[in-house]
């Protein structure tokens, strides 16, 4: 099964597509961010992002989408603004007749390291460990995508 | 010249498309609601406000889209939701390719009324004034919508 992670931002948005086959390890498929330069014009951004993740699921055939949940205690200008970007990105999975999981930072980091406090960098770890790979995929973004894509999976095996 | 007024929202997405012409009275070309069932799932959702606008544009061509901004004081979660569909419709009008006007309800509501503190019911008096209506146009997601496009003319006209 293929999982499409998603982190949702606006001037940068995170995706990385993992594999999980039974008694296999996690493969990574692809991993990467939409960027669009500074002071692009909200609606260009949006175009950008779709066209990026509707060209990274064509490209790779995901069988289900995992999207990062906003954080309702943050900034309510950036929450605004990533909101935009989140509902393109939910939009092009809703298209594509992917079916949707949702999950916040918290659920992210508890699933992962097993501490809902841990920083940044412990789940990114745990990501590589995951993944069997040799660095923290960059930029930040895409190893956060894949975080949420592997959460995905963790939290389903647990049921 | 045509413009768009697009009030957003999830649940329901209110629009309406005016016809303005120097030296005479504008005129409404159409105006309704993209309205999805209590309890749709989100991008469900998302994907009948791209859907409904899409096929908004293609039937009246308008020249310009004037979308309401967000007001940042109101409730975050809210403020969430609606950015979800407000980033879908600025998506729309962009792949369209037309240009992307932005009011906040309080240049609406100065620049129909003349007054900042107006009510609805003040702002959609003026809007059924200014387009010669018998009646308020109902609900008043659309009527907010014509308000949006009427408010785009209004300030541009007095530059």
């Amino acid at each position: 099964m293929k999982v499409l992670g998603i982190d949702p931002g606006t001037g940068i948005l995170g995706f990385g597509v993992v594999e999980f086959t039974e008694g296999k390890k996690a493969k990574i498929v692809t991993a990467g961010v939409v960027r669009t330069p500074a002071h692009t014009p909200l609606h260009e951004r949006l175009v950008e992002i779709y066209d990026g993740l509707k060209e990274v699921i064509a490209e790779t055939s995901p069988d289900i989408v995992s999207i990062e949940k906003l954080f309702f205690a943050q900034n309510i200008t950036t929450a605004i603004s990533v909101s935009h970007a989140r509902g393109v990105a939910m939009l092009v999975a809703a298209q594509a007749e992917l079916p949707i999981f949702e999950y916040t930072p918290l659920q992210i980091k508890q699933t992962l390291t097993g501490y809902g406090r841990a920083d940044k960098k412990q789940v990114q770890e745990m990501v590589k460990l995951h993944l069997g790979l040799k660095a923290i995929p960059k930029p930040d973004d895409a190893a956060d995508a894949l975080a949420t894509a592997i959460t995905h999976n963790l939290m389903n095996r647990a049921l």
